[in-house]
C-alpha cells in the first residue's frame, strides 16, 4: 500500500506517547476505530493512520518542564487519503496538528509511487555542470550586493567584476523585485550582454540567476518570457509563494530553466525547537521533491549560522540516491576563503561555495574575491595549505589575511 | 511617503537594540549608510529603512537567558522597495531575517496607499449576513466528521442532519481532498440539492464551504467551476499554499465566492513565542489584507487553545475599522453550547460559532446538537442564563448535562 510515514519529535510524559500517536494517526485520517462497528471497520481500514513507532529519548528532558521527556512518533497515512501534491500532504500530516501544542515534523518518508508524482530537479548538479563545463571543483557563487535604489549601469558593474573573480554563479538579491530602476526583463537582457562580453574576453562562463518575483499566477508567464530573453536561472523566494508553486515552475517544459530556491522566510517555520519542520525536511527533502537545482540555506560556520547535524543532514537530502536528480547544496552566510576547506570537508565537491562580503569585502574588489575562493578551491583540490597556496596567489594571501 | 512598518520582539542585553535594529533596517534595504558619498546618500535616502522605535521590556527576562532582556524593534521600509505583493512584502521584512536569530514579526503596519493593493473580502460580514438573512446574532457553523474514506451517500446524510439542526453553515473536513468517492464537483452538486431540500422543508438556508485543493495553478479554474455549480463557499488551507494565492482567489471575479480561511499548518510559524509571526498577524490581519471572508484559528477555550489575548487582538484585526471589508472570526475547536455566553462576551455577535464534536456528539444526533447551540445563542441574546433556557428546551439541557 503506498503511504507517507511522518515522524514528528514530542514532549510528554513517559508513558504518555502510546495514546499520543493513536490519536494522531486516527485524528488525521479516520476519526475513530475501536467505537466503529466491524463492517465500517472493514471498509475503513485502507484509510486508517497506523503507528509505526514510538521511540522514547529518556534523557531528554523538556528544557522548561523537566517532568517531560522528548519522544519521537512515527505514523503512516495512506497515500489514498489526499491528493498527490505538497499542499495536501502537508495539509494532512501537519495541518491541524502544526497547532496542537510542542509538535515539530521532522521527516517525511514518502513510498515509491508517491514520489512518482514529484518531478524534482529537471536539470540537477550533473547537468548545471554540463552547461557551465566545470567538474571536480564545487562551484562557486557570488551575490549582488546594496543593490536596492540602484540603476542597471551599477549592476553592470557588479556584475562584471563578479564575473572576471571566476565565479560560477551569480545570483540576484533577493530582496531585488521588479523596479523601475533594474526591471526584470532589463536585468535578464543586460546582465547576459555582460556575462557574454566577459565570456569572449575571458572564455569563463559565469551564469546569473534572476530573482522571479511578482503575483503568484504571473510567475510561469515571467519565467517563460525570461527563457525566451535568455536568462541562465531563476532565483525563487519559494517559501514566500509555496512549495507547490516551485514544483509547476519545475514541470513547466515552457521554462526549463535551473531553478534556485531562496530560504527567505523559512526561519518562521524552521527556526523552532519545538514547532515548525526540521530544516533538512524543509529546505532539503522538500525543495529537492518540488525541483529546485539548487537550495540556498544557511551556512554551518557563520553568524546566522544553522546547527552542523542539521546543516549536514540537509545538504545529504539533496544529494543521497533517490530517483530523483541531485539538488546543489548551497550553504550560505558568513562565508569567506578561509573556510573552503571546511566547506570542502563537509559537503565535498557536490556543492556550491557562496558568498557576499566574502567575495565583494575583498581588497581588491568582487574580482579579487572571487579569485582568492577560485585559489582557495583549487588548494584544497591540490592538497595544499591555504597558507602554501597563498604565498602563490597574492588574492588568496590578502583574503586570509583579513578573515584568517 | 509611503512605507511598511513592521515590529519585531527580539532578545538581547540591555542597550544594545539600537545596533540591531540599524542593521535590520540597512541589512534589509540599501545595505550600508555611514560609509557611502554624500552623493550616494542623497541617491538612496528614499530607498532606506528606518528605525522608528526600540522599545526594552526590562523585567522580560529570557525564559533560558536570563541575562537577555525582550524588545520590540518598529522599523519602517519604505514601499518603493518592492512590489505591492505579499511574497515581495514577506521577504522584505521577514526573508533573510526570519533565518537570524530569536525574531518573530509581531505585526505589519500598511500605509493607506500600500494597502490599497489588497482586496480584503469580498463579501465580509455584512454582505455574508444578507446572504444567509441573517443579523443580530452569531452565525453558528458545524464540521463534516470521520468523512474520509466515506461515501456521497454519507455526507449527504451527515449534511442533512447538521443542517436541520439550524446551522448556517457547514465545512467541509479541511483533510478531504479530492477523491473517487467524493469528487469536489459531486460534493457540490449533491450538497447543494440536499441544502435546498432542508431549505424547502424548513425555511432554514444553511451554506456549504467546499474544499478547494489541488495544484495551485488548477484552484482558480476549479473555483469557477465551482461557482458555476453553484457553490455557496470555499475552504482553503490557505497556509499550505501561500497568502498570494489565496488573494488571487478573492481578486477573481469569476470566482466571486466566500473565501473560508484554514488555519492548517500555521501553527508551524506562528506557535513558538521566539520566532515566526504573531497569530493575529498572520491569521487575523493577513488573512483579512488578503481576502477571506471568514478566519479560522483555535479558540481561547478548548485543548488545541491560543492564548487568550492572541485570540482576542485576532478577533479584533478581522472586525477592527478599515478601509477593507470585516472578515469573520471563527474561533474553532472546543467549542460546545455552554462556551457560547462566553464566546458571545469575547467576541460578540459577529463572529462564527464553530463546532465539530460539540454538534456531532450530542445524544440526539448532529440536529439537536445544531438545536442546543441555536438554544444558546438565543439565551444570551435574550439575558437568559443558559440554565435557565435549559429547563425550556431539552436539546440545550441535554448538552449542558454532557459538557456542562
Amino acid at each position: 500500500m503506498s503511504v507517507l510515514t511522518a515522524t514528528y519529535q514530542v514532549y510528554g510524559k513517559p508513558g504518555s506517547f502510546e495514546k499520543k500517536a493513536e490519536g494522531i494517526a486516527l485524528g488525521l485520517t479516520i476519526g475513530s476505530w475501536t467505537d466503529l462497528p466491524l463492517l465500517e471497520q472493514e471498509q475503513l481500514k485502507h484509510h486508517k493512520g497506523n503507528v509505526v513507532s514510538i521511540e522514547e529519548f529518556e534523557q531528554d528532558l523538556h528544557p522548561l518542564k523537566p517532568d517531560l521527556i522528548k519522544a519521537e512518533l512515527e505514523i503512516a497515512y495512506p497515500s489514498i487519503n489526499f491528493s498527490a501534491d505538497l499542499p495536501a500532504i502537508l495539509t494532512t500530516v501537519f495541518g491541524k496538528l502544526s497547532l496542537d501544542g510542542e509538535v515539530k515534523l521532522l521527516d517525511l518518508d514518502f513510498s515509491h509511487d508517491l514520489l512518482s508524482h514529484f518531478p524534482g530537479p529537471r536539470f540537477g548538479i550533473e547537468e548545471i555542470r554540463n552547461t557551465l563545463g566545470v567538474r571536480g571543483r564545487p562551484l562557486l557563487m557570488s551575490i549582488f550586493k546594496g543593490v536596492i535604489g540602484r540603476d542597471l549601469d551599477f549592476l553592470s558593474t557588479q556584475l562584471r567584476e563578479q564575473a572576471l573573480g571566476g565565479v560560477d554563479l551569480v545570483k540576484d538579491d533577493e530582496i531585488l523585485f521588479d523596479n523601475p530602476l533594474t526591471p526584470f526583463e532589463s536585468r535578464i537582457t543586460t546582465g547576459k550582454r555582460v556575462l557574454d562580453d566577459v565570456y569572449e574576453k575571458t572564455g569563463h562562463r559565469t551564469l546569473y540567476a534572476v530573482n522571479l518575483s511578482g503575483r503568484t499566477s504571473e510567475l510561469r508567464e515571467k519565467a517563460r518570457k525570461a527563457r525566451e530573453l535568455g536568462a541562465d536561472a531563476l532565483l525563487f523566494n519559494v517559501h514566500a509563494y509555496g512549495l507547490d508553486v516551485l514544483q509547476e515552475l519545475a514541470e513547466d517544459d515552457d521554462i526549463a530553466l535551473p531553478l534556485m530556491a531562496h530560504p527567505a522566510f523559512s526561519g518562521a517555520f524552521t527556526s523552532s525547537a519545538f514547532y515548525g519542520l526540521a530544516t533538512p525536511l524543509a529546505l532539503g527533502k522538500l525543495i529537492r521533491y518540488a525541483g529546485a537545482d539548487f537550495s540556498l540555506f544557511p551556512s554551518p560556520y557563520g553568524s546566522v549560522a544553522l546547527e552542523k547535524t542539521a546543516a549536514l543532514a540537509l545538504g545529504k537530502e539533496l544529494t543521497m540516491d533517490s530517483p530523483l536528480k541531485r539538488s546543489f547544496p548551497v550553504p550560505s552566510a558568513g562565508i569567506h576563503p578561509g573556510l573552503v576547506p571546511l566547506l570542502m570537508a563537509d559537503y565535498g565537491i557536490d556543492c556550491v561555495i557562496n558568498a557576499g562580503g566574502g567575495v565583494h569585502g575583498h581588497p581588491a574588489g568582487a574580482a579579487g574575491g572571487g579569485q582568492a575562493f577560485r585559489q582557495a578551491i583549487d588548494a584544497v583540490l591540490q592538497g595544499e595549505t591555504l597558507q602554501d597556496a597563498g604565498k602563490q596567489h597574492k588574492e588568496l594571501q590578502t583574503a586570509l589575511e583579513l578573515w584568517g
